[in-house]
């Protein structure tokens, strides 16, 4: 398996196309979902290619990692949430659909369920979600 | 949220109750589900106490990714598996059910359904596949 740097987040990365995103450091950026299974559905990606977990080095997954924790928690005060749920796929057997290396990082209610995968969400709400995370990162 | 020390993960860290092994390095440990939903369906878990992603450390959290990279990597040829899903749950709300920091590596494969959540597996099954699981890492 070999990466595609014609991947729909490769394009984003590189500001090809557009994403709203919440979150940079050096090695990692976090935005949303364009199809959110729940207010909070923010995706975190390295930098630098890898296709998913079976090839990224060790680094690239510290990296990450370090954002997704730093999500979650950002997740939890912006949506006064009750849990979160990680999900990451590899390859198409295991749900992944972009082939560059991500996780999906949800927030979660009490007795919520999430909302169906593939349904495209409302900008405006996209947004607005955006902007809460955004202020409460900046909280931590 | 604090950390129960007699979660049942815990007490297979202390070997207090019985568990199907299939890798231990210094930081992590990795078991067969019982109850799995998947032919290879492997937790990965620290050995030092965390509740979740939102109070793990940074270095919990480097260590249980190797180990979930070295298990996926592991499944993928004991299975010869198409795919790997990796699932971590964060509070009730969240998917979570026993309080110390654990992900789910899952073994897939193309046009596969995960079973049903909550089912006891077959002990002998579950044994083969750990046997599996380690002549493959021994093999990586």
């Amino acid at each position: 398996m070999t990466y595609d740097s014609d991947n729909i987040f490769a394009k984003i990365l590189r500001d090809e196309i557009p994403s709203t995103r919440v979150y940079e450091d050096a090695d990692t950026i976090a935005f949303m979902d364009i199809m959110p299974r729940s207010d909070g559905h923010v995706l975190v990606v390295p930098k630098t290619p890898c296709r998913n977990m079976l090839d990224a080095t060790a680094e690239q997954m510290a990296a990450v990692m370090k954002t997704v924790q730093l999500m979650s928690r950002a997740l939890m005060v912006a949506f006064e949430a009750d849990g979160i749920t990680l999900q990451q796929f590899n390859e198409t057997a295991g749900g992944q659909e972009v082939f560059h290396l991500h996780f999906h990082v949800l927030a979660r209610h009490e007795g919520d369920r999430l909302g169906a995968p593939g349904k495209m969400g409302d900008q405006v709400v996209i947004s607005q979600n955006a902007d809460k995370i955004r202020a409460s990162i900046l909280d931590l």
